[in-house]
């Protein structure tokens, strides 16, 4: 047994002409790497009869497997199997077991077996039948070129089932995988990928060749990933996550792929506290993303969005004369946002932003993207003002985010001063 | 001038493993078809140097236009220009103009331009820049094998910012593109594509064969969209716009690509009128959508999120009796809610929600996805109770867009009731 070369042949006008998001070449590559199998190269062409047989010449002849999916539907525009039994030199005809599949799948539904229905049991002629358990067109395969052919459906819920139930066991059957990959996730919080690529180069000497060490912005984290292919690289694995936890500290956030509002409500369950929150510029994010966690009602009460002074006043207790004296934005203003939040809510954390998203509403001393942010409980409200220049999603996201690490980081008891306090510092030319 | 073949490189371990769904070739597909282009063919692999040369190699000889997306960035991963300048027979050197955007990128933030940062500013001897306004990493363009080359970053707004400030200027001014292709867009909301399909075949008779009919779902809207590829094909185009007008009626919630958020700003700011919101299980969320849309201070002052019944009862003057004696999710709270929101927050307009999000919570009467919906102004405030079973996210999401389209029909002056109230009334079983 060997380990195969894996390849994906995506077919669909639809994916060429940017109507839909390709998801299940994504599900195919997580299900094989989850069985220890890696994707090689994946491509993807329209619903061209002439581009479908030249791939599927060319991947055949350096793949041991591939994998085509789509174009097994009943209209016009599905050319799977017209085109393999062009590429593999075999005549089209009408399967039994297909023809059965439709056959039954027609009259659970009470259908009639039409023409259009009919062509997806008509398949090049060898071929081996995948059943497909929820839709109408079976999958199939086929030896050609020393590769295995194995075409399946467009649908993800079908395609899904026909990898759980058959071609994953079929591949693990005749290949070996690399059972021993496994992987590990650090999402870090606070740190772009080129500080933590020169931290890690310097920090840690003769990092182990056979660990893969993989970066995945998905902002606002930036996830470090090890990966490893054997179980004796397993050892130098635990040994980069235990000098990688020294080095980058509270900026990693878990131990697994998670999302820091997940982090937040989980750590205040796990303490047993209270968060309440008191949004202007980022109207509601920060309450959103904490409620959009399953199990946020034990540990969040009341969210305010107070888009306006008069607001702050009424549900605040934001006094008019700070407001007047201060600004909206404004280290005074935030803070008695904030306890305002505390006293209405009795929650034991708060946290609370007031800044200026843009496009427009910026001045002189208080630019678009300046906003104070301020966060804690009844013993002790810090505030801080953060710049964060860009478009208003982009300052919303990462305001909410600076908010929910703030809570964190008191949540851990960390009192080091986060390095984006520096780098995210208002610039000294519109400090008055 | 011809039409070019275009073909697109993408590279990432990450898009191989399943880790990521690529959504950057969709964009770039999408932004080329507006313009008249057509994406011919598209590759995937992972970072790997030998797999990257062989694509660039092979796909030169047989493309006009390679874009290759990916690899750009400062960490050890990234190997873009590398390999290009191994494919393309060129040495690698500090490019002056990269250097410079660079040496700004970070003086602008106050960053330490560091090593792997710097690593982004050595390319292929040869490449013609293309400016990013966003990040770090500067694309760059080279020809090779009579096939223009151009290298772009993977982070999305900055590969959006590229091919809108920069590559489709190039490619319009040296190749002619289907300038005749044009497309409308309506987007729907309230009908599923199968119900729009059936509507439009029962509907609409004669539908011309060169005006492409096409449905791209993305929740909670449908876009509808026509395409035409010669200008004698617009007036069929025009008619058909017409009649889909007429039967889809008030479902069209615009005449181009928008979502309800934007929709509901635009009515609130055109007849100069405010919203406020009352959110129990949606969190926040409408607030945080209304809010992610510019100009929103003119239109928005309020949002209170009552996650406890508590703050239902201080921030929004629900009557205790009334919580007892009904419950939290109950017509009668829904009610109260919104008249205290309108109260407090002197608003024109208010959406008040309460419900199950799940997926614990439910209770034999009241399951998990149930929700009453208040929404109106002050001479009348209606009510509804709607179903959404599924997942919590999915809850939250079409419970913000069905409160937001029934104030875009309040607002719109629509008197008919949406077929959504009958499609997703809370089933009989559960009524009391």
């Amino acid at each position: 047994m060997k380990k195969p070369r894996i390849q994906l042949l995506l077919t669909g006008n639809e994916l060429m002409s940017g109507d839909v998001v390709d998801t299940n070449s994504t599900m195919i590559a997580k299900k094989l790497e989850e069985k220890g199998f890696l994707l090689q190269r994946k491509v993807t062409v329209g619903d061209d009869v002439e581009l479908l047989k030249q791939e599927i010449e060319s991947i055949s002849m350096m793949a041991d497997v591939l994998i085509v999916n789509g174009g097994l539907g009943p209209t016009v525009d599905d050319l799977t199997a017209e085109v393999l039994a062009d590429a593999v030199q075999q005549a089209l005809e009408e399967n039994d077991s297909a023809l059965s599949h439709l056959e039954s799948w027609c009259a659970r539904r009470d259908f009639r077996l039409d023409g259009p229905n009919r062509k997806q049991a008509v398949l090049p002629k060898g071929v081996t039948i995948v059943p497909n358990p929820i839709g109408s067109a079976v999958g199939f395969s086929i030896e050609h070129n020393d590769c295995l052919i194995i075409c399946t459906p467009g649908v993800p819920s079908e395609l899904e089932a026909m990898l759980d139930q058959t071609i994953l066991g079929v591949l693990g059957d005749r290949f070996i995988g690399l059972n021993k990959t496994s992987v590990s996730h650090l999402p870090v919080f606070g740190l772009g990928e080129s500080t933590i690529q020169r931290m890690i180069s310097e920090g840690i000497h003769n990092w182990p060749s056979n660990v893969e060490l993989g970066f995945r912005a998905s902002l606002p984290l930036v996830d470090v990933k090890l990966t490893t292919q054997s179980s004796e690289a397993q050892e130098d694995r635990e040994r980069c996550l235990v000098e990688l936890r020294t080095l980058l500290g509270v900026h990693i956030v878990a131990e697994q792929e998670t999302n820091l509002p997940r982090c937040v409500v989980d750590l205040l369950l796990q303490q047993g506290k209270t968060l309440a929150t008191a949004e202007s510029c980022t109207g509601g994010l920060i309450a959103s993303q904490i409620t959009a966690i399953a199990g946020a009602s034990a540990v969040f009460e009341m969210g305010v969005v107070s888009y306006s002074n008069r607001i702050k006043h009424d549900l605040l207790n934001v006094e008019t004369a700070t407001l007047e004296g201060h600004g909206a934005v404004s280290e005074a203003v935030v803070r008695e946002m904030a306890s305002g939040a505390l006293q209405h809510s009795q929650s034991d954390y708060v946290i609370a932003v007031s800044g200026i998203a843009g496009p427009d509403g910026g001045a002189e001393s208080k630019p678009v993207g300046m906003v104070w942010i301020a966060w804690g409980c009844d013993e002790r409200i810090d505030a801080q003002c953060l710049y964060f220049p860009g478009s208003r999603i982009y300052f919303q996201k990462l305001v909410a985010a600076v908010g929910l690490d703030l809570i964190r980081r008191r949540l851990l008891g960390v009192e080091e001063t986060p390095l984006y306090f520096k780098q995210r510092k208002l610039p000294r030319k519109f400090q008055t």
